[in-house]
């Protein structure tokens, strides 16, 4: 046996007990007759002594050869500490040790463990095993098993079942990349992973099990943009004979019970905003409401002045910047640089200061007086010691460029605060969207989205306006799930899929078993998937997945812990029937 | 909103009250004037009056066009049954229909939906929506559901944490074969599908995560013998700072607590038998203890007469067959024929009546007399009215066929209980088995197993004879969880390294992050997988896994629902650097 107690649990209640117990070395401290040891494991620290006059000798021997992460075995007696240490929770006590066993040495680690490491982030990924000793990353580890197991019990308690859906299914041209996996028993044929387990669960639905869920992963094969995994885990969830007012309810509940459980919050509403509202109000389908900056329409009071910049955009549009007329100059500037990056695009910035005294001072003086930039206060909301921030251009891209605007002002304020949270609903998403490349309209959900009753029709005559049965769940700015009520009959599926691209072969290829499915008595259904990754970040009060993840990968889509991906033997790939064709 | 209740829990206290309910039309029954419906969902199913003078004739009218496995919605008001049925749960009352819709039509399905269907194995594969709609298949998800959330809620209450390991990892050619995901991003470079989370749940350990679970999918690319998928689940466990018998303690505690809730069965031990001695009792490292018809090894008493075929054996073997003498001699005959069946092996099998007056009757009278016969029955434990059944031959290959007959019998007699249960812990398992094929040992469990103390030694001179700290969880003869304690330095591990024949270069591309990490402070660890898929399917008192996963494949690694592996684009060929080959 190892040992007796971990080293988190030994209080003053343990005085005069003999212990034993194991860990990792954090730190010594040798004043030559006496060593402290602090003893590490998952549970705490707790505090060694070595002493000339009360210890072995050869335990004083083996102690002077203890150096940083070495794993060792004591055993000993616990004693009052003659300083104590309030902030430990073995604070009151330490560990006379009479027994001292090295079971493993350890090399200098390349980077301290401690919760503000000097290791780089690729230091820490090619070493993952030593980073997540660290509390930080380990505590997030211990909170996103906290919260799975949070959703697992809520969701068993409502009802639902959890099923594990195949792995090895089939490639989909529609929507993002697949990850193929060659079958060596059926010759010149690929398995798919699954971007997520979406027919599966809808037929799940048509089998009856009328709630499913599965904390499941998933697989795109992207090129990744900051932030995004190759594998990523999702909370995959379907039920039987709902509309879209079931389903919100149900997850709800499950939000709600997660911040009560997890965060110690609880929230009153969760309320619901439609995605043009979001666009107009926020300029984002995601809109963080923790604070105000709502955008304030400009077009009938900003244009038909001499200011031509104004008059031929389609849009103007500013927010107020709270407090923000004590910027100084140079602060503007740097606000205009910044809307004027390549990752923004705008192509300038006009600012209004509302002074104290009632009065504006705008950097559009010669065109637009105190009324106009009165009305520009009351419009966006602006109050005296404000900055009102107007862009103008195209409307969807100017709507973008004023969100990107106000999050970044909101992080420079500190308005985006950890530990408030705010939820929101964003429903009636449009049905489709345009795609500039393909030149093509392109299923915003996935082919498998309602339309909203009786907007089918609209399909011929203006397609970008029909509306799904769509919503996401949004925390705090970010979209943490999203779902649908679907398509249930062959017939709108089928004009779904036509609508699409999609030919009657080409249909029936991919889909050609679930429009089967359908034809046998498929109930009304509908779902929503949670993604975890991003749910737990926010919930930790980050925003950074790959910090609660236990092995992830890099932008590249490389584990550099174990050196994955990698060449694979000649006889594995001929076994496949494969040759590799490398591009010269 | 679809319904107020589901279709299992309107009861006699429910009268008079209105209702609407969703489901299916499991079968009507039409008497011109009177129409019932058996109304079916997950939860039960309840029975629909329509009746020519209470119910509106639009309704009567639509209800004369539902057929099998429509779906639909009913509003109407609950009332009592005229004939009540006892055997339902809402078997005492019936809605009056006073609102149909027809929410969905249904062709006539290809099997009938009821426990007993008409469909065979592989229609009910492709159409496997439909069978999930049956009792059985539905109970079984729900079971398996059940189970692992006891699973995951008795480890996380024991300090498990569950991680989640990457399902994109490096292809290693020992063990079997992997599947394997061509990188887009990393020309020519593969990524691997886990055959289990292995190193990864060691390097947690490494990483100080002290104890670590997961219910994970893990896959093989092996050829599927009957029952063998190419994705199956485990519960993957692993744990730091334990020896052995620290693994066994907590996992007959989790086996125990399954037990418990899941099938109501207290059991009071679980024994432990080293695998030398399965070996000779059972000729199985996995024995089903729930009865008897322990070998008898009878070398002694059987050789060095004129009886040729014993004389030449390396070992003679029997069993007892309780009631066994009542066979016919027709029986024993195909018994024989049984035995000698390619697929066990034999070439001939001995036997010995125990006849009620104590005398004997054997195959072989004329080379033993009734002093052997008796000795015989007493090795065997055969008492009167059993039989002795006897083989001979090489000690490995004859073990193998008698402890298959004993289960062909034990079946036969109907002595393997669905409802009882047995576990039983093998341990001490031999480090290295022999392969025919190659002529070289392997490691028996996998190349991180710690030999058994002292044994390193004895690698050199007598490999087969190392033994392991390795060990089995069987129950009721099915091996139901398997683990080991692992090598936690990089001596150890690179000598076993290279004692399976890997050169340092190999083991350190496969395997250096591993030995890397032992060098930074690797506590003792180990661990132990059970096979959800297995564990599931015998605690429901079944033996075939297939029954209890929601979409299993077939033996040729197909699912034959969604028709994968499936060929795909040539552009996706191209974008991942490939070209199928195919055998001519």
């Amino acid at each position: 046996m190892y040992r007796t107690h971990n080293n988190g649990e030994l209080h003053a209640a343990d005085i005069n007990k003999e212990v034993t117990l194991s860990g990792w070395v954090q730190k010594t401290r040798d004043k030559g007759f006496m060593v402290w040891v602090d003893l590490r494991d998952r549970y705490g620290i707790t505090q060694l002594i070595f002493d000339e006059e009360r210890t072995p000798k050869d335990v004083m021997d083996r102690c002077s050869k203890l150096g940083r992460e070495f794993v060792i075995q004591v055993t000993g007696t616990v004693i009052e500490r003659v300083s104590k240490n309030p902030n430990m929770p073995t604070g009151d006590v330490e560990i006379l040790v009479s027994k001292l066993t090295i079971l493993n040495e350890s090399l200098t680690p390349p980077f301290t463990i401690e919760d503000e490491t000097d290791g780089g982030e690729d230091l820490r990924m090619k070493y993952r095993y030593l980073d997540i000793r660290r509390n930080p990353v380990r505590e997030n580890l211990i909170f996103r098993h906290k919260v799975a197991i949070e959703v697992r019990n809520y969701l068993s308690n409502q009802g639902f079942i959890e099923v594990e859906t195949p792995y090895l299914i089939k490639s989909t041209p529609e929507g993002a990349r697949d990850f193929v996996v060659p079958s060596r028993m059926n010759e010149g044929q690929f398995y798919a992973l699954p971007q997520s387990p979406q027919t599966f669960k809808q037929l799940l639905m048509v089998g009856g099990l009328d709630k499913y869920f599965q904390i499941v992963k998933c697989f795109r094969d992207e090129d990744l943009r900051a932030d995004r995994q190759p594998e990523f885990t999702q909370i995959d969830c379907e039920m039987a004979f709902v509309e879209q007012e079931d389903i919100l309810n149900a997850f709800e509940g499950l939000t709600r019970h997660l911040l009560k459980e997890i965060n110690g919050v609880e929230i009153s509403e969760f309320p619901r905003m439609t995605y043009d509202e979001a666009m107009a109000k926020y300029g984002n389908d995601k809109p963080d409401i923790r604070f105000g900056m709502e955008f304030g329409e400009l077009n009938e009071v900003a244009q038909h002045k001499d200011f031509g910049v104004f008059n031929q955009a389609e849009l103007v549009v500013g927010i107020a910047v709270p407090g923000g007329n004590a910027f100084t100059r140079k602060e503007i500037d740097k606000l205009i640089d910044w809307v004027k990056r390549p990752q923004v695009g705008a192509l300038g910035m006009v600012y209004s200061r509302c002074n104290d005294d009632g009065t504006f001072k705008s950097s559009v003086d010669k065109f637009f007086d105190q009324d106009d930039l009165a009305k520009w206060a009351e419009i966006t909301g602006a109050k005296s010691g404000d900055l009102v921030c107007v862009l103008s251009g195209d409307k969807n891209k100017v709507r973008a460029q004023l969100s990107a605007l106000r999050m970044h002002l909101a992080e420079q304020l500190g308005l985006r605060k950890n530990d408030e949270f705010a939820p929101l609903w964003v429903i009636d998403f449009p049905l489709l969207e345009w795609d500039e490349e393909t030149e093509r309209y392109h299923a915003m959900h996935h082919p498998f989205t309602s339309p909203k009753p009786g907007q089918l029709e609209l399909l011929d005559t203006n397609p970008g306006e029909v509306k799904a049965n769509a919503y996401d769940l949004v925390l705090n700015g970010n979209e943490i799930g999203g779902g649908s009520i679907r398509i249930h009959d062959k017939k709108t599926q089928s004009l779904m899929f036509d609508y699409l691209g999609f030919t009657p072969e080409e249909a029936k290829a991919q889909f050609g078993f679930l429009m089967d499915a359908f034809q046998y008595g498929a109930p009304p259904h509908g779902g929503l998937a949670f993604g975890l990754d991003r749910l737990v970040s926010i919930l930790g009060g980050q925003e950074t997945i790959r910090d609660f993840i236990a092995f992830p990968k890099n932008n590249s889509g490389r584990d550099v812990m174990i050196d994955a991906p990698a060449p694979i033997d000649e006889k594995q790939l001929e076994e496949l029937h494969l040759r590799v064709e490398l591009n010269k």
